[in-house]
């Protein structure tokens, strides 16, 4: 059982309010407590059923504390249909200093509000080993439960930041490339593609909004044979990704 | 209002065994109802808010029960956590026959379980123009409402069957070819692909089933350069398709 003092703490941190007033966020789920305890982010508590604290027992670190529960309780506490393994509180990570730079590739969101996607990314990030992912004031927020949990473990590695974004793509120096999907963009297909600069997706519904819109050097197609009108945010990015990495 | 008998009747759809009984699924939400409407595929029922009632005046067939509810009844009567608009009864489409020949391309998806993805591979089938995609028993039922969701409208476009996937695959002509993602894979980079066969995707958990692998003629990796163990299948299966089809 946890105190009433730790579920109220737990409560509000699925609520980006107390999130950022804590400086702390949720990690649900056994595969990505494991992730996180093997990470180099802080651990402030683990919550625990008993049979799956005999499986983590060797990673617990000795100065956090650990607390025993039901999967019942647990799964109150937390934000998933079911738990039966962990939650953790992890500490938010120190951010890193944003320098975009030649020869890494960031990739920026606009206005992604769904935390599946943009976890999704933050996976994919992982994947192609990019510089970081940038997300706009006004994407779903990246130390949610829900986005936590679709990175799949890559919160541990992947930089994020939040900005403003049109003004942060203004303070970028003129000669650094900065990319985004577009229906009437060129031909991926037909170009050879460095990983280098910005890489900027825009919402599923709403496309780029005008301001950033307006910073772009290149805008990119991907072309289809069928008729769908729009791909994923999240597909999008992985197969512009894939045509930036191919010629590595 | 509706009656007793049609809030019983949509109540019903959200479970697989009734969909299969009365050869009917639900589409929910403006978007999706407006696709099926100027689409082939028969509507049984519509139910409708006044305001968006107005909306699609127009393209309600004379033939076809209209109900107006309001917001609160509709969401009630649905899957969506909010419904301001619309939700449709349609009926199942006929299977068509399933006949893979050289020269298109079908995917297939082996225990894909999560509907959200089940829908958004059903989109990118479309996207590519594919001849279809055929589910495994165990795949998340492609008429799910959460699946239908996810296809943003595909559904009314792309063929689907549910196949014993082993049983079938052993029936194909031994010269066609059958492509499975694989991490000891071809590099897809260094191939020239051409979309004829069959491409399988298998669960994230658990990637493909042995008697399925077993059928496999050729096996593709994606090259990546960071630490994430893997990717999503529906953005794993865009980026092979964008390699398949960049040779076009």
């Amino acid at each position: 059982m946890v105190s009433k003092a730790v579920a109220k703490y737990v409560h509000a941190l699925h609520l980006k309010k107390y999130r950022l007033r804590h400086a702390a966020f949720l990690v649900e789920g056994g595969k990505s407590v494991k992730e996180l305890l093997s990470s180099g982010l802080l651990t402030e508590r683990v919550i625990v059923t008993s049979d799956f604290a005999e499986k983590i027992q060797a990673q617990l670190p000795p100065a956090v504390p650990v607390d025993i529960v039901t999967e019942d309780e647990l799964t109150k506490l937390g934000t998933l249909a079911n738990n039966t393994t962990a939650l953790a509180i992890a500490r938010l990570p120190q951010e890193t200093p944003l320098q975009p730079k030649p020869g890494s590739l960031l990739l920026a969101l606009d206005q992604v509000r769904d935390p599946g996607n943009v976890g999704t990314l933050i996976r994919l990030a992982d994947w192609y080993g990019l510089a970081g992912v940038i997300c706009s004031d006004t994407c779903a927020d990246p130390w949610a439960p829900k986005t936590v949990a679709a990175t799949m473990g890559s919160f541990t590695r992947v930089p994020v930041w939040q900005r403003e974004l049109p003004g942060w793509l203004q303070s970028l120096p003129p000669e650094l490339p900065i990319y985004g999907a577009d229906l009437h963009g060129e031909n991926v297909h037909r170009l050879t593609l460095r990983p280098t600069g910005v890489l900027i997706m825009g919402s599923e519904s709403h496309g780029l909004t005008p301001e950033v819109e307006a910073c772009l050097t290149q805008r990119l197609h991907i072309p289809g044979r069928g008729q769908a009108e729009s791909l994923n945010v999240a597909v999008s990015a992985a197969i512009l990704l894939d045509n930036f990495y191919r010629n590595e």
